[in-house]
């Protein structure tokens, strides 16, 4: 089984409509619940009454087609958070690197996905958000031994321009600039645009429709990075993984 | 906030439909849910797609109004799981103790409420339950520092007897006797029992009526017990929660 930790704010807990849910194949997707595998089933990231469709799920149907393996999703992700509420010590990343050590009982990590910023849309948080989050990311991989695989950054959506609930997200674009930089300046570390996706009607939310591409374009983006990694190591992904599990 | 760590297999996790679930007042009822309390919302315990209606809410609902308290549960529960894989280092176990460690963060466990014993019923592992069940109860105790906080067992309903998905559970009696058993010959736990109470169609889980009603006499017993622990102390129960803080 190969694992992958999804960990950020709402866009990363999934707020699709279930009613508006892709029709995907999900054979082959887990999550991880009590510490255990289990077929997957919506919404897989169950943080709040109104949890929905989520991104990983058309990411890890490709995954397992590319790949002939099955899936894990470690889902970690909590809605409405602050990156300084995903600080080393505090709950959410604690609760995430448990889950995740759980998960490494019987699967590998491949990957971490990653959404957040609509909650540091203010000047404060948007300016230093880069380095509070590569010291968070380093923590995530020192904790997890996860020094060889992608984080999957997403952008946030140009819908934020119209959002009414909460105005500060207007600034979103300096979100975007922080996690460009972020992917640009760290091994194994990508961005992925949210481009042309679009909302649910609170203009807050990814909807369904959107979280089905989006899953598509963080795949593209890991295989891309996975890829890069192998041209370099002049290695198969078999030794990749051997590796990774000898570093655990 | 007061926490109870609600662990076990099906019957604990809650298989009421949704659609006969009893209206109750949830506006002090947290689930625990990455670490952090949230607002409760069912299923509260959702290991499986199937998930439902939980003998806790019902429990938390006469607490709450009875010492006038936030409520918070942690849900652990996992469906079809035999004694043995809740042995400590276990998977489950140490799923569930971390669970209950970042709830001591933020709340006071106040007791634990067990369901299982379904997997159990074949006759080499019912002989043995008593000690299998009292070594892991011991090590909850111990790497929780709940040594002074009730355990309540739930019984084994009479309508296994009637159930054809699982022909050995019509050996539940047995199971019934071993944890009256537990319950009698160690300190702060109580068994709970299931006559009366009925099921869904498969007679193998209760139905959300009698969930409502087990969680009532799941409060009974809890009570009682706190009670008694009251009378021995001389010492009100603010005096208990305080020691159970600065034990932990």
């Amino acid at each position: 089984m190969d694992a992958f930790l999804l960990i950020g704010q709402s866009n990363m807990a999934g707020r699709g409509f279930l009613n508006e849910a892709h029709d995907i194949d999900t054979s082959r997707i887990y999550t991880l619940r009590n510490g255990r595998w289990q077929k997957m089933f919506r919404p897989i990231n169950p943080d709040r009454s109104f949890s929905g469709v989520n991104l990983a799920e058309s990411f890890a149907e490709q995954y397992s087609i590319k790949y002939n393996v099955d899936v894990g999703l470690i889902c970690c992700a909590d809605g409405g958070t602050t990156l300084d509420q995903w600080k080393p010590g505090g709950l959410l990343f604690d609760h995430a690197v448990y889950q995740a050590k759980l998960a490494q009982r019987t699967s590998t990590i491949a990957g971490v996905l990653w959404h957040q910023g609509e909650s540091d849309c203010s000047e404060d948080l948007y300016s230093t958000y880069q380095p509070r989050f590569e010291a968070i990311m380093q923590e995530f991989r020192k904790q997890l031994g996860l020094y060889d695989v992608p984080f999957i950054l997403g952008g946030l959506g140009d819908f934020l321009g119209n959002c009414s609930v909460s105005p500060k997200v207007k600034n979103y674009a300096h979100i975007n600039n922080a996690l460009k930089s972020i992917a640009a300046g760290n091994e194994m570390t990508g961005f992925v645009s949210a481009e042309g996706l679009t909302a649910n009607p609170d203009n807050l939310h990814f909807n369904a429709h959107s979280l089905y591409e989006f899953g598509l374009r963080y795949f593209k983006e890991f295989d891309r990075l996975r890829k890069t990694d192998w041209d370099h190591d002049h290695t198969d992904t078999t030794d990749i993984k051997r590796s990774k599990i000898e570093l655990l």
